[in-house]
Formats: C-alpha cells, structure tokens, sequence
C-alpha cells in the first residue's frame, strides 16, 4: 500500500478518537525489551500528538522478583500469589517508580513527548485497603493466607490526571496506591489501569500483553471482536485459562464500568498498538458489547 | 514499506507542525476535476487533525471567463490582464464566493472536517485600494490600462481567522477585498494567501498549483529544495517563466514577510500535500532560507 | 420629540434586549433597493452596539430567476412551486452566497460593524434532507412532483454562530444546507430564520417584508399584537392569504418552539426595525403569548 | 427631527465610545436636585448600555456645611478653604458616603443599572498624605494655614475598579482617601475625578458643573471646542475666574496626564450629558488637544 | 504551648475551612472601642488569608440614637422598637454607611487587607419590602404601629458579593436595603446576615456579641456546642432571654436554611474568633445540627 | 505567649509570602527520621495552606550508598566524589525516586495535602549534560576523573511545575535529570534547588541540613542574617568549610540569579521551617541583599 494511503486510511479512526482518552496498560513481560518498549512509547506519543489523552499504566512483577534475588532477598509465594512483606515492599516501590517508571518517562521524552511519571499514591490518585486475608488452597486443604502490603482500590481521584492531560502531559503510572492512613501498598496493575479507565470515563482499555489477544482452544487463532458475553464463555469453558484470566476479567470490569472498549493486544510486536487502533481488521482482540464499526 | 513504518516516519513532522498555522493556496486548474479536489480537502482536514491550522485560499479564474462565456459575456483581457468592469465583477463574487468557495467548504464537510467561507470583505478581513492604472505593451508601444475593480492589499485584518481557528474551523478563503469606502475589489490569489500567510504568523504557505513545483530548463527534474535567491536567480536566467513568474514572486514575498518555507506542488496528484509535508524527501519544491531538516 | 428624549425612551428597550439573540429575516424583495439595504443594515449595526445578539438570514428568490433568465435558462415551477434542477442550483448559490451576501456583508463593513457571510453548508450548520416529491394540483389533478435539490431541515449545529457572536461578528446566513452526505440544498429562507432562532434560543425572530404586517381584510389597518392563536384564526378566515400564509405558518412555528415573540414588518421604510423594536407602539405586527409589556 | 433619526445619528459616536471608559464628576451643587440628579443618571445608565464603562465621582462641599450647621457646628473657612477638623471629617464622611453616595446607587437601581458605591479608602482605591501647611493671605499679610485632615492625593490603585467594572457594575466614589497608616482624608473630588481618569486610561473625563461650560469674557457665549494651550490662556487672561479655575486645572492635569478629552457640562440641563456626547455639535466645553471630529 | 505547635494546630481547621465562605456579624456595642474592633478585624484579615472567603455584616442601632441626640433629634421608640422616620432614616445611613463601615474599612487597610464597603442598596444586593405595620403591647392593649422606613427582606442578589470575593476582596456590608421601587430602607443587622449566608451558600455564620454566648440559667457557665432544638428548648424555658432572643432567631433561621454551622461569641474580648475557630474546644457557643468533629 | 498572639504574629509574615514560591532543599541527612521529616512535612503543607507554592527537592546520597552495600555492590569514590557508573546510577534511581521521594509524597498525603513526585527527567524539567572529567588530587598529584552518569544543568523547563502549584499540588523532586540524547543523570540536590529556585522566580530558597546554619569559628553560634559577601568572606577565611562549602555556594549562586532570600536551616528539629519563616528573630541563616524587615 502506498505511503499517502496508510495515512488516508487512518483519517476516520483519527477523528473518532480525537479528544477521548485512553488508558494503555504496558504488561511487565513487555518491558523486558528496551527496543519493543521504545516502538511501543513511540506509539503512544503519535496517539497524543493526533489528539488522544494516553495514561500509561505499567506492571512489573518479573523485574520486582529479579531485583530481590539480585539483592539477596527470597521472593515468597503462597499457591502463585506473592506475599509483599516489608521488604517486598519496598523493592516493589524502588523497581516500579524509581526504575521502570522512570524509563518509561525517558523513552517518551526521546520520542518528544512530555511525560510525568506518579504513583497511585502521588495526589492520593489511588485510595486502597489492606486486602483481607485469601483463601488458598495448599496441599489439599484451604488456608487463609495475609497477602501482607496488597491493597484493594477503594477510590480513585482523578483530578491530578485531569490536570496533567489538559496541559499535554502524559502520565505514566505505577501500580502503588495509598491507604486512608497514609500507608503504602501495593496493587494489581490490571485492576488499576480498569479502575483508571472508569474514573477518567475513558474511551478505551488497551492491555498490551505477550500473546497475540484472547484465542482459540488450539491456539491457532486471534478472535478479533467480541461481547463481554463471549469472553465469559470463553473463561467458563476452559479456553481462556491460566495468566490470561485476571487480564480478562480485569478488562470485563471495566466494560462493566462504562468503557465501551477494550483491546487485548500484543505487546511485543512492533507497532501493534497503531495497528490495532488505526485498521479495520485489527491484530489483537476488541471485546466490546457496541455493533458500530471501530 | 509497511503500514505502521509510514505512521511512524510521519511522527516528527506532526511533531514539528503541531499548532502552527499553514495557508494553503488551491489554484485555479486545479479545481476543475471534483476527485483530485476530494482528496486534497481530504489532506488538509488530515493535518488539522492532526494539530496544524489550516487557512485555505482559493483562485477561480478560468471558471470566471467560462462562466462570463455562458453568460453570453465576453471577458475582456489586455496583454493578458483581465478587466474587471462592473459585469465581470458581479460574475466573480458570484463563481468565488457562491460556486468555488461553496464547493471547498462541501467537501471539508463531506472527510469529517467543519469549514466556514469566507471572503476578504467579511469582518474586513482584506483591505485593499483599487490598483493604480498598468502599464502594458500593445502593439509595440506602452499604454496605460485601468483594470476595473481589481485591488492591491493594504492591510490584513485576521480577527475572524484567529477566531475560527481557535474554535476549530478551517477558514476557506476567496480572493475579494473590500476598499475604505465599503466598495468590493477583485484581488490575486496567490498574492492573498502570501499576505494572509505574513499576517497570520503562518509557519509555511504551499502553493498548490498544475506542475510539479519549480524545475530545470529541460523540464525533467523538480528542484526538491532551494533558498530565496535561488529562486530570484531562476527568474532573472529566464528558468523560471511565464505564468509560474507570479506564483514565484508571490511566495518569495511571503519569505520576506518573515513565512519561513514555502512549498510550491502539483495539486492535481492525489495526496501530494500529505507527500510534501511528511516525508523528508517531498514531492516538490521548497523555498527557505534556513538550513535546518524538514 | 426632543433628540435626548428619544434616547431615553430607548432605554428600557436597550435594557430588555441587552444580551440576548435576534433573528432577523430579510426577504428578498426588499433587498432590490441597496439604499433600503442599506437603512436596514445600519439598523442591525445599532442594535449588536446597544449589546443585542444579531443574526441576520436572507432570502433571494426573485433575484435567482431574474438571474437565470439573464443567463439564459428557465426557471420552472409547479403550482408557484420552484424545481430546484441542478442548474439552478447552481444558479441560487452564486446569487445567493456570491451576490446576495457579500453584498450584505460589505453594507455592514460600510456602517462600522464586521460581518461574516455563511451559509447553511458552513461548519454543518443546517443539516438538511432531500424533500419528498409533494403533491400538487394540476389542471385538476393531483400530481406528485420532485421539487429537485429542495431540502427540509433536519437540525442545526449552531456551534459557528456563537463563536462568531460570541467574538462581536454578524453571522449573515444564506439559505442552503448540506445533507448527511454532503450534498448542497437550497432551503426556504423563512424556515430557515425560524429554526435558526430556536437552535439559538434567539429572544425574537423578526420577518422583515414587503407589506406592513398583518392587516384586517381591508388591508387598512395593521394589527399591531396578536396570539398565535389569533394569528392561525386569520389564516383559517382567509384574512391572512397567499404569500403571507408561509411567512406567518414559519414565524408560528418558531413560536412554538419557544421564541417568545415574533414580528412581522415593512423592510421597505427606513428605520421601521429601529421603530418596531423601541417603541411601544411599533410599526408592524408582533405575535406573542406572552401578555407582557414590550 | 424623527425619532428614528436621533438614533442613527447616535451610531457613530456609540461605535467610537464601544469599550472605553468615562470618568463623570457630579459637582456637589447639582446634586441638590432630585429630579435632575435622576434625569443625569438615568444618562448614565444609557451609556453604560451601549458599551461604555462608566465611573462616578460626586462632590458635596455644600451639603457638608448644610449638615454640620444642622448639627450645631460651626463649618470653618480660611480665605476659602475649609479647615477640615475632627467633627468636620466625621460629617463630611458621613455626607458624602452615608448620604450622597447612597442616593446616587438607589437612583442608579431605579434607572435600572447595579452601581456600587465606595470611597477612596475602600480597597485603597486612592492612598494620599496629609496636605502640607498652605500659604493664604489673611488681612493683607501671607499665613501659613493647616488644613487638616485634608489629602493631597499620592497613588491610585484601580483594581477595585477593574473588578467592578469588568462585571458590568457602576462604581460610585466618593471623594474620600486613606493615608500610608490607615488615616482617612478628605480630598478635593475634582482632583479625585482627573486621576481616576488618568489611572484607568479613561477616554474622557466629563465634569457637570452648574454653569454651561466655559464661557467668554462677556458670559454670553460658550465655547464648544478649545485645546488645553486655550483654556490656560483664558486663565491667564482672567476670562476663566473664581471656581471655575480649579475645576479647569483639574481637567488639565488630566489632559496632561494622557486622557484625550475633557468636557465641562452644565449638569442642571435635562439630559445634557447625552447630548454632549452623541452630538457633534455639543452643549458645553470639550478641551482637546486632538483635531478629529468627536 | 509553644509558638509552633499552636501554628500547626491550626492546621486541620485551616484545611476545613480553606475556599469555603464565612458571615461574620459585628454587634453595634462590640464597635463602640476602636481597640477592640481592630483586633476583631486583624483576625479577620488572618482568615482571610489562610483561604476563607470572609464577609462582614454590621449594625449599628447604639450610634445612630447617640448621633440623633446630638443632633438635636429624638430617637422615638414603641415598646423598644425604634420608629424610622425620614430623619432617622438619614441618619441611620449617614452613620451606618457614612462612619461605621468606613471605618471598618479603613481598619481592614490598616491590617492589610483589602475591603470593600457596601450596603444592602449597592448592585441591589438586598431587596426588602416595607414591613407591615406591627403589633405591639402599649399600656395593656394592642396596638398596630408603623415602623417607618424598615424593611423585611424579600431577596438576595449576591453576585456583587462573588465578585467581590472572588477578587479577594471583603465586603463589608450595611444593614440597609432597597425596595422594588428603589426606595431605601433599614434593616435588622443579624437577619441580613443569616439571610446573607443561606444565599452564599456560607459554611458559617459566626454572630459578635457583648455576651460570652449562649448560658445557663444561672449565666455562670456557657454551653461550647448544642443543636437547633437544644436552642430552641432555651428559648421555650425562659433561659435565653431579652436581647439574646433574636440573635438566636436570626442564627436558627440561618441554620434551617442550609448554614452547617452557627456561632455565637463575645467579640469585646481579643481574638475570640480566632480561637473559636481554630481550637477544639471553642469559646463561645456553637449551635449545629451535624455531630462531627470540627 | 498565648495561642491567639501567635497566630497574629505570623500574619505579617503571612501576608508578605501569600503567592510567592518557595523552593525547600530537604537533606539526605536530614531525612532519616521518618518523624523529624514527618513535622517538616506538615510544615510544608501549613505553608501552602496560607497561599505559599511550595517546591519540596530532596538529596538520598547516604541512602544511595547504604542500599548499595545492601545489595553487595561497592559505591565507588575519588576524593569524595562519587563515581555514578551503570549500577550506581540504577541503585540511586530506584532510591531517590522509588524509596525517598514516595515516602515523601505519602508523608503529604498524611498531613492532607497533594503532592506529586516527578524527577528531573519528567516532562523534560531539567536538562543536563554529562559532567567533563575532573580534576582531583590523588596522592599529591592531579588527575582527571570521570565521574560516570553525572550531569551538569543546562536548562530548566518549568512548565510542568507551574502546571502543578497552579492546581495546588506540591511538586516533590528527585535530583535526576536527562540529557538531550535522552539519558538519565544524576545531579546535585542543592544545585538542582538552586536552578530550580531561579527558573520560577521563587521568593526564598530554603536549604535544611543538620546543622543550625552558618555559625562563628567557634561553633558556638548561629549568624541569623548575612549578605552574600559576608558568606563569600566566611569561606575564603575558611569559616565556612567542608561539607557546608557547596550548600553555601548553592544558595549564593541562587542569590546571583536572581531569588531574593536564602535560607539555611537545621532540618532536624521540629518546625524550624515554620520558625524560620513566621518570627522576626529566626532560627538558621538568612542570607540576602536586601536591607528591607521579613
């Protein structure tokens, strides 16, 4: 296709999406990859330059585990999920904000965006609780397990957001919020970029992922569009399953909450974000309960 | 090259161009095939979108004479200069303002874009003088012409512009003028959109014309890039000739008036203004003097 | 009356009207004689000075035929009815956008005030749909006709007219619109002036002719305030007949769509807008519910 | 002359005042009457309506002196000049704020406008020093005299007025100041009038007196139009004598200061403000060192 | 306590207060010592400094009798309800106006800030009616009295009062107002008050006294904190009695009309209002209806 | 001294910093006692409170180096200076921005203001360039050293700052900063103040440390106030020395660019910025030109 024709094509999306805003969660897998991470920043500040309002939210599991092996520090999981004692903690906080959010706003800085990087506690974004104790199963039996400094959202308050996107700034956020007391805790980077997307009533969710979008039993296949209906079936009989079900059911709360779509998309891939926002067919998975075009 | 590759070499230019204003000249020839017209509006509610203020100004002469033609009126030229008597001014406000510029502003309509018409007599936009009598050469002695109704620019009001492209609309532009004492003039096109251009603080004015910008004396390559006095240099040695001489003086004065680049293109190639503006090579040619990419 | 007397009886008026919007529809006979024009131009000039929102619409019927038959073409109608080919089309817009308006707009620069002459295709601002063929009597007979490029309005984006009111220019407005696909219409002007004054939430919609107002069926005497009921009482009696019926059945509608008053005038006596709207006896026919002074 | 006409003659002078502001001094003689006072506001009102913003600054030596005397107490002169004393400042407060002022902002309310009344020391709209001891000739020998509490006027700070006036109220100022430590004064209003006006970059400074401006040697005659270099040799000469010296140096200061025109009014004549404002020919005296008409 | 532990105690009353609007009512005995009255302003400043939008209401029934006796006039009163005749009327304003709110004034400057004095006439702020002739108690029977030029307030227009505090200026108000004829009337200070905060939308309204607040029967020690109904049940047993009664009306109907809080406090000892507002346990008498800690 | 004459005593104070910036260097040293840095904290959030912008920048070199060790890396030195390679530069990343600067922002939240933690390298704020070599003494001879990812500040861009005092947020700052090319740097916390305190024109530089400020020879006590040339004179005569030596250099290059008061204060005791600010006497250092009382 000829060059003046990719930007022709891209003409109506480019009106459609003028002024609405987006939250775009970058998976920690992702951020491996310094080159993928910069295509993928690049991406982002072209969507600002035509117009849309991005929030990056990022993850960070694997680096936070690294970093405390690097350190010494023996990472505990109880049946797959992480304990965050005092220690977790604060290396979660050290790698989050003072490493990969950091790298996030320098790439977009090279790219010749404006980005402010905060946490979910700056402003008091974030309002969380301590989790209440989970019940895992281990060796056969239940056992209720204090997850330690995890928090659940209670409250998001947009405003310092507001103020950095009607000024052209985009904010790049660390899944870390803030309890009533002014306690630090540590969140789920799925459930924060939802719980975002709701309060800024965003146009749309992207969860930029290592796989190709939600597929089919045989893994052969990306479904490109789908109903939040579909999706639950998907999860119920077994085809969406292991890591791909709390990203899943994270979008689902969201479209649950107001937004009207949400995108599953590889990360990996160079340019996949302009690809899926700016074609018809799309290269990840679109699960939306709208019948329009887009 | 790829779909995406195309968005994301346009990202430093959309970059540069963010904000800044550019006036558009569409020629005369240029208007006459609907389709070619289609995608050059297509072009320009593209840039707006994508951040740049875009003011277009239009020509109309051959449509005026064919026009005055099925009127049964029969245009009057002395050594090439049209006499604008009382008739053929009529005709002009008519075919300018109630055909051409009724026409641009359908088409902004049609890609998505909200375009407002205008002429130099609304909200005073263009003041003019009725121009003073030429000197021409018939018949090999000189004689002195009164032209009619056809005025020279003497002072630009852009209130209206700045008010419209504040708010969003693509000001489209005919070349009329209004005098001190309220009495309507014909003026050049390419001699408004220059002057528009200065007033405006315009970052490029671009010429949109029938050849495919300003080239050798064999006519077989187009001059990508050149300073002011090149192109003084072109006119003096005769390279630069006939119709193409005003068009050349027209923009250079635009230069002069602090505009920074001029662009002088072929608008009857689809998409030749997306071409010129987003890629580093362009498609024809750019007059500055600063030596700096784009 | 003693000048300063005259000043200051104005004054509860000015205080009334100040702030809100008017809608003043010229009719195209009375825009034959420029020094008429141009009374009733200075007028509106005075009334945007003492703070009062003007809009002015225009028709233009009569100067389309008389221009067709100059060029050379027939205008046909059907039962008085106008058919709209695609010559007269395009005959309608260069009168009415290239000869009407700009004349209109230049008699606003002459009185000190800044105009923008639109027309209904500008920014989208009527949004119109082809008319359904009507049925109309012919020798006898009824007959379904298709009136042409004919539209009926569908809705207005009043969005251009109060940027432009909003920054002290005169929006002037030509009777065509634009339909969902970017076609050109032409419009009844007097429909046009009644939607246009309830999208703008316009305090009075003044229909400015070429007879005095409403007269009893001697045509003897005015009516100087009426109902709308009484207003379609007269009709329904026959006082109220030919030409006027649509001029009345227009300003009844945008009465019913929440203008509060309505005035029909003689466009042909210098100053009768002044005169109408500053004193309490007036010089037309103004219809109202309300049971107000002024 | 017809009603119609007044207004459109007014047109040209509405246009030119549009937007610029007028600073009105009330001499404290006219100000006896209710009805003219009434009558000179109801002015006011008007030119506020038609875009002008106005500001009042009222007098009241002879109410003051009317009142102490009321009270029981004894008004002191030295040649001329009040001995402001104790009692003397509480009356004259208590006159000009409490009486005067509050007449001016009722009659303002019943004209139909909102005005605001404050003194100089509200929002240290005027900061002055107590004037220094004055030379004055008492039975042939030259004795230095303290005034009191009387101000010799240092700084303007006009904020309060900007505020007032950019939310379409009418300031009412009574001729009262505040020194560097808080202390009241009073001031001459005359003084106060010229530099309000030259503080807020008035266009005209109109001073209503109760003689019909300034007048030539044989009182039968007013001169309509003079400069500043003429009014000073009219003092020089004598022609302008007695009170009518202050009032013209007061107005000459202003002048000097940057304010364009200064006019002297009869303000006892019904309606004289209007009719020295929007006519050409004027009632009283208008100083100007400008040659354009109005 | 140390210097700087009572600035930071302050601390969580400032962030409460911080934007929010207070009425503050300075009792005509409170005014009599200067010393008393500027300490009463200099915390006034300081509250308005630390974000609160301050208003301050006057009376001023003691000076005006004080000032009517020397000037020779006879305060009338029918059983204890001062009889506003034109004289007292003159007076009234003259004192309230003219010596107490300037005087205000001028000790707001004194403390640095800025203030602007108004009565209930300026911008028509407060709209009255005549009050109906009363019926009172004279020598065992009933009898109707007029009461002369004393108004029952009928509406609150307090855009002069947001434009004011917008513009951080405070305004200092006197208890007059203006019928709908534009006539001037007196009236009751604390219910121009509490009728002053409902239409602010005020978080308090704090009312100055000579007493130390609301007391027990035997007025040995003052109730901090009670509900409306608690006030009431006061009033119903006798123990607040006299001239405590229609202060606690005036609060109580400022209560019912939205006002959170109501204070009640001694303004003849220094800094009451500051630390009524800014400690725990207050000291005065704060009535409400919500139970929180404040 | 009695609560209530406290908080009169600040309000000069008060009134003089209302609207200005402040730019506050917190110290590593300092910033270990999460309860000492509790209290300067809540200082902080009282100072914005009463209308002052605060900037909070903050060091963490002790932090850096401890956290190294922590991790079993060995922070390099050359004569004090410490080399920042790759693992350095990450440690004091995650450090500065992860560790320090969110419990910053937390302690803010917990006091009930809004912070928002960004470092140099968010929205391009501070510009560097990497340090040139240095030349040190090493074992009596001179060498030059590479100091690795250290910067040199080229340009500060204060936009998002503005963007955030504008909307009552506090800007908390880690001394990092990226070059042009898109690398991050480590900076100098006190320069970085410094730079910072002269692009936004702040009032006051506030340098805590732990130590009381610039004391005598002796140690024995504390100057409150100096001009710039007794700090220079202090450390050419070796008064001032050491570690205090580039803090001082700090604060008086500020003081050339322009802020007109320098601060130096002991961090670790309770309120001293408060004191600092709101006494006459002080507690640290004030250094300044200017002869005026603050």
């Amino acid at each position: 296709m000829k060059r003046e024709d990719v930007l022709m094509q891209a003409l109506p999306y480019i009106q459609k999406f003028h002024g609405r805003s987006m939250v775009i969660k970058l998976g920690g897998h992702a951020m491996v990859d310094t080159d993928i991470m910069d295509t993928v920043i690049r991406d982002v500040v072209l969507l600002q330059l035509v117009g849309i309002k991005c929030v990056i939210v990022h993850g960070g599991g694997p680096e936070i585990t690294e970093k405390m092996k690097a350190m010494g520090k023996k990472p505990r999981f109880v049946s797959g999920l992480r304990i965050t004692d005092d220690d977790t903690l604060e290396v979660a906080q050290m790698v989050l904000v003072g490493k990969i959010n950091s790298k996030i706003v320098s790439l977009v800085s090279r790219a010749g965006g404006r980005a402010v990087g905060i946490s979910g506690n700056d402003a008091n974004l974030i309002i969380a609780k301590k989790m209440e104790r989970q019940k895992v199963r281990i060796d056969n039996h239940e056992e209720e397990v204090d997850l330690g400094h995890v928090g659940e959202i209670e409250e998001i308050r947009p405003a310092v957001l507001h103020t950095l996107l009607d000024n052209q700034f985009i904010p790049v956020i660390s899944p870390l919020a803030i309890d009533r007391n002014g306690n630090d805790l540590n969140i789920n980077a799925d459930t924060a970029a939802g719980e975002l997307a709701i309060a800024l009533g965003a146009y749309k969710l992207i969860s930029m992922t290592d796989v190709d979008g939600i597929m089919d039993r045989e893994r052969t296949k990306v479904f490109h569009r789908m109903t939040p209906q579909d999706a639950e079936n998907l999860i119920a009989s077994g085809v969406v399953s292991e890591g791909m079900i709390p990203k899943v059911l994270a979008v689902l709360r969201a479209l649950q909450g107001g937004v009207p779509y949400a995108h599953i998309i590889n990360g990996n891939l160079a340019h996949n974000l302009i690809m899926e926002l700016f074609t018809s067919e799309g290269v990840g998975t679109m699960i939306t309960d709208r019948d329009d075009e887009v």
